[in-house]
């Protein structure tokens, strides 16, 4: 099945967050699933805060790129396209909250679940939230807007 | 110079974001410059967004560690106690907002600032700003809370 992220133009695909093209990166893959979105990530031993627990920097990292991917599916669905359509949708983060509401454990697969709070224009509010073994240990809120043209590619010269 | 970072016992210095004994992490330092604290940071090419530009979730995590850094240092300092002494300060993030100003261009170094905005008991209030080339392009701000007892290696059974 392939994901919101899957959609992504090359040049939008490059992100260290959820960039397929990212060799480095951390692929956050997020699918619908009915009217919420869901994303799974099992962090590495070394994404650590205080040993056993996950940090809380990855944590943000994670809902931060759920939220984007969520936002470009909602932006295709209030238009009642397909995500294979042109032009592509994608959003960047104008801002982000995290509640760290309980440490969470280091090991088990985390399963993000992103909700869309408003739409509006090229505006996209989303809440995250975080949960591990069923129990939700972060929730997050990200107020994304559509990709401006200054950070197209195009619209600038190209490197020395 | 010694970070407040450098002063974390073993058990606190495993942080993917600070820790210095986490050879896969990022290794924020922050120094005490007058009554604010900074931190210097050059991203890999790879810490990208969208091309040209470093990653949301990158900047969230040198916010985030580089604030938790400055806690402890006010914590230190408010006690009137120097960072060589015990018991040893850590805090860990209960909420974390980054408003992202204007995109964050990626290759030059990034400069945090971090100032206490309150202390009080157990939490410490941060603001950080990161700047490139003398502009600031995020802002952020971390509620921090002294690490609870449930997240010390000795409140916990070892591993099987």
């Amino acid at each position: 099945m392939k994901a919101i992220q899957d959609y992504y133009p090359e040049e939008f695909a490059q992100c260290f967050g959820c960039g397929r093209l990212n060799e480095h990166g951390y692929h956050v893959r997020s699918f619908w699933n009915g009217d919420v979105t869901e994303a799974r990530f099992t962090p590495k031993p070394y994404h650590t805060a205080l040993p056993g627990f996950v940090n809380g920097g990855l944590l943000a990292s994670l809902v931060d790129c759920h939220a984007t991917g969520t936002s470009a599916g909602a932006a295709y669905r209030a238009e009642g396209r397909e995500m294979d359509t042109l032009p592509a949708h994608r959003f960047v983060t104008a801002s982000l909250r995290v509640d760290y509401l309980r440490p969470t454990p280091l090991g088990p697969e985390l399963l993000l679940r992103g909700r869309v709070l408003s739409i509006s224009g090229r505006k996209v509010r989303v809440e995250v939230t975080l949960s591990v073994n069923g129990e939700t240990t972060v929730r997050g809120e990200v107020l994304s807007v559509e990709v401006p043209d200054s950070m197209r590619s195009s619209s600038r010269p190209p490197p020395p």
